[in-house]
């Protein structure tokens, strides 16, 4: 049993006192504790040892406390475990140095054996949740096949993933063999999660929103769709898709327990084009954390008011900064935990 | 009087046989004749060169014979005129070597006297109308002035603007200044364009969408209201705003002719959230042009049902990429020209 379960509450949609919180990305750079260990190991290093991957993950539940730890990793471990070399570039972030042109590449790409592959990341589950002693839930999490494919074929990130786009759409049968097989890993690495402990999984899908609505369908929430039928008997599956507005009303008739949404949509039309039918994520724009405390805690307190305090997940509508002064995410998950005192 | 009036009579949403098509970016690099030009001139002499500009302006109407003409030119030239250093650097982009941080850099920020700094911009305008010797409308552009704002202060293209936000977050008075000087330039810029010769002006916010509802009111429209308030006498308005899907149902009452919309929303929606009440202008996404071409015509008769052929102004959801074949922008031009035929 967990003992703060907010979260979990909050997934299945029961009534709380005040709605749990966590930030997406908040085992982060803007930590000094962070920062020690991100100068003295490698990002791969980082990962791939538990011990540190699961002190990683703790450094923000100690310092804030949040009601919620998500573990320490990265969303293109699994492309690495399927055989495609990636390589993070201080400055640049992702680089694959040979990225996937043609269905000859795609043959070469493997679903591989979960244990054999990605075994460090039950141990850093395994040992996180020793670490966590039942304190508060983990949530374990991958990327969407889609947003994978972008960083496949692209081989770093961009502003319009342009060279995925053009393989989708002149590939469409290199582009869905990839897509299954990106998919069928998936499931099979977040099912291993949840049996080594995590409560719920989270699927990242961040470039969701560079598609057409039409596009969205074929490329990327058809396969969000296959983990989410995998998943959900056996741990609340969250889905988050960066700008992905517009599939709002089909993503919540999935059987998913949460979705994440971004800023760019107010609570209330979240709400409505959810059928107020499910419990939602976000969305504070993460740049607002800039401003001073105050008007953090102001407008933390009016989100929370147009969303609900019910069936509603207190996040940042992405990852937390980098720059982000220590204060100013103290306010946050503070504005949080005084709602309605 | 204007031989091909398709473009003017949309906008204001007269019944037409077919609705008129040009795309953004039409003037530029997937075009070998401009490349010849660029290897050539650098920028801003192309830019600054009437018989240059005016020359690439016409490029793409020569090759296809799109229902509009938009004059070669560039957002940053507004800035540049204000007093703020803007490069160009190949690879990159814009570059600007002082970017704005504070009060004190914002009170150097100059509104000039237009024909003094970018009298070129108006002989271009002038030369440009000879050259098409009426045949087609001639649109006018500038960028937004918080899209300005962006560059001004992040002092390049970035994936967040996070700088920019920050600078607006901290401090609202120094934006809140820059965002009016910008805005009274633009409108002072705008029409002396038309009083040369333009036929329309359209205004892009390339980064609203960056911006929460709230923010995006705050820091962006009602700067564009500005400046709508201020030409919709003189010419038909265009507002465009890349990702601003949030914003369209006020959009649509502010006396603007058209909206542009980019390729998230469907055609149905922004129908809806328009309230069908205003001429739409879009939303092909510029990476389907690396579809087959009969995959384009499809897809675009496709979007010409879905909008509804009046009312309707066809282009692409953003920019046309460097990288696009010619004869996929002929069949996405010609889908138009074959329309119900």
């Amino acid at each position: 049993m967990i003992k703060n379960d907010l979260y979990l509450r909050a997934l299945k949609g029961e009534t709380v006192d005040r709605p749990p919180v966590w930030m997406m990305r908040q085992a982060g750079r803007y930590l000094p504790e962070f920062m020690k260990l991100k100068d003295k190991y490698d990002f791969f290093t980082r990962c791939q040892t538990p011990e540190l991957a699961s002190e990683i993950t703790v450094q923000p539940i100690r310092r804030y406390g949040m009601d919620a730890a998500i573990l320490f990793s990265d969303i293109l471990v699994v492309p690495q475990a399927m055989n495609i070399e990636v390589e993070m570039k201080p400055g640049l972030g992702p680089w694959l140095p040979n990225p996937i042109r043609n269905m000859k590449d795609v043959e070469q790409v493997i679903v591989p054996d979960i244990d054999e592959t990605l075994g460090y990341v039950m141990d850093a589950v395994k040992l996180t949740k020793e670490m966590l002693n039942d304190e508060i839930p983990l949530i374990g999490f991958a990327g969407s096949p889609w947003t994978i494919l972008c960083y496949c074929i692209q081989g770093q990130g961009s502003k319009n993933f342009d060279m995925a786009k053009e393989f989708c759409f002149t590939q469409p049968v290199a582009a869905h063999t990839l897509l299954q097989k990106i998919t069928d890993t998936t499931i099979a690495y977040l099912k291993r999660k949840v049996e080594c402990g995590v409560n719920a999984v989270q699927i990242f899908d961040s470039w969701g929103g560079m598609l057409s609505p039409v596009d969205y369908q074929e490329f990327s929430w058809k396969y969000i769709q296959q983990i989410i039928d995998a998943l959900k008997d056996d741990a609340p599956v969250i889905a988050f898709g960066k700008g992905c507005w517009f599939a709002l009303e089909e993503m919540s008739t999935s059987g998913a327990s949460a979705l994440g949404v971004d800023w760019t949509i107010t609570p209330e039309k979240a709400r409505l084009y959810t059928n107020n039918s499910i419990t939602l994520q976000g969305n504070f724009d993460p740049t607002r954390l800039f401003s001073p405390p105050a008007v953090i805690k102001t407008k933390v307190t009016e989100m929370i008011d147009a969303f609900g305090k019910d069936k509603y997940i207190v996040n940042l509508g992405h990852g937390i900064l980098p720059n982000i002064p220590l204060d100013n995410a103290k306010a946050f998950i503070d504005a949080v935990k005084e709602y309605g005192q």
